[in-house]
């Protein structure tokens, strides 16, 4: 294949990739108690029993569940150290460190239109 | 009421306010077509054949349905100029815009980490 025609097709998978990665992205953060287990750990709380008493109202169940999301798409990491007893950790990866100054971004925005009167 | 007491019981009434604005802000951000309606309309397009058009795959009954929510919200202002015929069209208000640049941010983190490897 000449390279024009390469680059060509490249560019529509590129653009996909990106498309699809941007509403898998924009899930996560609409996904409810994601951006506050984000927060927690960006804050620098790194075990279950902290983040889940970080965030009021979030049981275990549910903390459970979103760590496994979070991890599965990249955005946190889970270290399990072989120490008696066994301690295992969560940290945001670079991608998730990435993504939580985005979720800042949308809290400073709530903040600053917390009291508009539009929301009917 | 005491000005302390009565900033005590102000400070959680506004935290709590935040907290709820930022969810449904997350849940706006979350739902699908509403990042692309809110870019289109932040790159200039104003009326809803152009805003269909810009965006591949939008139905005109959903993008009807997103355009009333997000008007609800506060995020757009829908303007009617009694015209004949009759022109309708689609802004995004102040806070929307602020909305507009968070969303940036975001397809800017999806397009650098697009191609990462940890999506599982």
């Amino acid at each position: 294949m000449a390279s024009g025609a390469f680059i060509a097709t490249m560019r529509p998978m590129k653009e996909r990739a990106v498309c699809q990665h941007f509403q898998r992205a924009a899930e996560l953060v609409g996904k409810r108690w994601n951006p506050q287990v984000v927060h927690a750990l960006h804050s620098g709380v790194t075990r279950f029993s902290d983040i889940r008493d970080a965030i009021p109202d979030l049981s275990d169940h549910v903390l459970s569940q979103r760590l496994k999301e979070l991890e599965a798409a990249g955005i946190i990491q889970r270290t399990v150290t072989p120490s008696t007893p066994v301690c295992i950790s969560y940290q945001l990866t670079e991608p998730g460190e990435g993504l939580a100054k985005v979720m800042g971004g949308l809290a400073s925005w709530a903040e600053r239109w917390a009291d508009a009167p539009a929301d009917a």
